[in-house]
């Protein structure tokens, strides 16, 4: 095993002749023969990752793209962000594992086979990480902790104290990660409405979905949680227009994709005080440039697409257990839709 | 009805002949005679605090002290922060009321006598205030939100997320706010330490109780949250000893009273890095002074005592309901033990 460097590289694994996964149900199963899987990535802490991999999947041979023999031997591949194009160099690719919940770079670049099944992130951690940065800034929101240090004493919160029963949220994008924020937002006693493309029905919260019920749960929601992936359909849905449809002195937290929000508007509404806060943990250019206009309003706080990180050492047991049912001839879960774009 | 002030003044009203307020059950009970009640305060907001106390106990003739003519026929008080010997002039007082959680002003106060029934504030909007601050905080100091300006995209929640099964809470103080807070952490998936004067047994939360188990409690909390009273027996409790039975990197959350707190020795810890950060909501003397080592030290977050704030709207019924079973001879609840001191 060849050592891996600290640099941002690019590691894979030829070959698999000993390598056992753990299974759904948590029994070994053993690899059938010379699997080949392709490890791409361009994370900070790829030996993080491949230290997790190889302990989810014992005898695993994990290698950089660069130290693959036999490109045509790579049937699967586990990927971070991809150049554009990269995956071309392996013609015999049976499936594309997704460390990150968000794939649209995989689905924009042209010469990955529209055949080829693309499994998203889907992980313990992942959703425990939004569940904590989502509760922590829509409190955040209502308790106006950003003015602690300008209005000390005379914090709004004394003087007029809000309170979470009065201040309904709205979860944009009701999947796994908008599901389980919900959730916890209602036992902490927020009433909750969530919005998305097809009904959803969750306890405790006020299901809204399709465009005609659009303004209807815009006009209901005093803090707005962004949940949503970025397809055709949702690019710029927060704009002019949508946000006039919110309460005035409305919060805003985007935890799904910048494309969702046409900035200029945001701006405008953040200057105007139609919007009272705005916390934004992605953007349409990452990192967010340090002259942007973001980092210095007074009235966004700027998080670095932290809200939800993929944890190598939760996530690797999912990596092994898909790995198992591909190897075995079952579906890996949950595989993308290219039609719906996510 | 003398119209209110704006300015910081004490009120109060001298007779009710034709009030009735409202029960436990909801029924509405009717005041049984010439009761007179005191109300003296200094809140900000004290025309709030006169309609909402008229509308729960309709009838009720509101004055200031000043306005009462026959101090003599005053049965009952209520009181939020009162001077010292203030109420020394109502010589036939049978009860006070507070409209705040802490009583020690009353306690100290040498003028009021040792008989006299002191009923501290518990209402739903104090619980469910305190509940917020504490999550939304401890979630702060898990997250390490403070950070996100200095560090930007180089934030340790992006190189080495933590997540809340990894973060035990300890609450010292297991009473009405403290076992809300906990079961709002452990719903939020934190595991939860509970530690208190007497055996407490909270569903999903350790319980440690007496000096004899302080250090194994303190040893296995990640952050700290102060809920206790100030006693005799609680001043200080936060020393160089107990701040070093810590592990390495918690954190501090104060939003009981500030006497709880060694104030040099907490800076030393912040200082030496042993304590990662501190949210402090209340101190020795309020307003906290300008030039305090804690407005401006990196480590600290000063918040101005606001975490928990009586709300007229839900706490006049409470003060309505106690008046009520007082005049018909029943204990008014939460009764203060001076034993105890809380």
């Amino acid at each position: 095993m060849a050592p891996v460097s600290e640099t941002r590289c690019i590691i894979g694994h030829e070959s698999v002749h000993a390598g056992r996964v753990l299974t759904q149900s948590g029994r070994v199963a053993s690899y059938n023969g010379a699997m080949s899987i392709l490890f791409t990535g361009n994370d900070e802490d790829i030996d993080v990752w491949m230290r997790e991999i190889r302990a989810a999947a014992p005898g695993i041979d994990l290698r950089r793209p660069a130290q693959i023999d036999d490109p045509g031997s790579v049937r699967f591949a586990i990927v971070g962000r991809t150049r554009p194009g990269e995956l071309r160099d392996y013609p015999n690719l049976e499936a594309i594992l997704s460390m990150w919940a968000g794939v649209e770079h995989l689905l924009a670049d042209e010469t990955v086979p529209d055949h080829l099944p693309i499994v998203r992130m889907a992980e313990p951690s992942l959703t425990r990480g939004m569940v904590e940065y989502v509760c922590c800034h829509v409190l955040n929101t209502l308790l106006r902790t950003d003015r602690y240090d300008t209005d000390r004493w005379d914090h709004p919160q004394r003087l007029a104290p809000r309170f979470a029963p009065d201040w309904p949220v709205g979860i944009m994008g009701m999947g796994v990660l908008g599901s389980a924020c919900a959730r916890a937002l209602a036992g902490l006693g927020f009433p909750v409405n969530g919005y998305s493309r097809t009904p959803s029905d969750v306890a405790g919260v006020r299901g809204f979905s399709g465009p005609e019920q659009l303004g209807a749960f815009l006009g209901a929601s005093q803090v707005l949680v962004l949940l949503l992936p970025n397809t055709s359909g949702t690019r710029d849905i927060l704009n002019r227009d949508t946000l006039s449809r919110l309460p005035p002195g409305a919060a805003i937290i985007n935890a799904g994709r910048g494309e969702l929000i046409d900035d200029e508007a945001l701006l405008g509404a953040l200057d105007s005080g139609h919007v009272e806060r705005a916390v934004l943990d992605v953007f349409r250019d990452e990192p967010l440039a340090d002259d942007h206009p973001y980092w210095s309003h007074p009235s966004v706080t700027v998080t670095p697409h932290l809200a939800s990180i993929t944890n190598p050492r939760t996530a690797a047991p999912v990596l092994a257990r898909n790995l198992a049912r591909l190897e075995s001839g079952e579906p890996a879960e949950p595989l993308v839709d290219r039609g719906r774009g996510y």
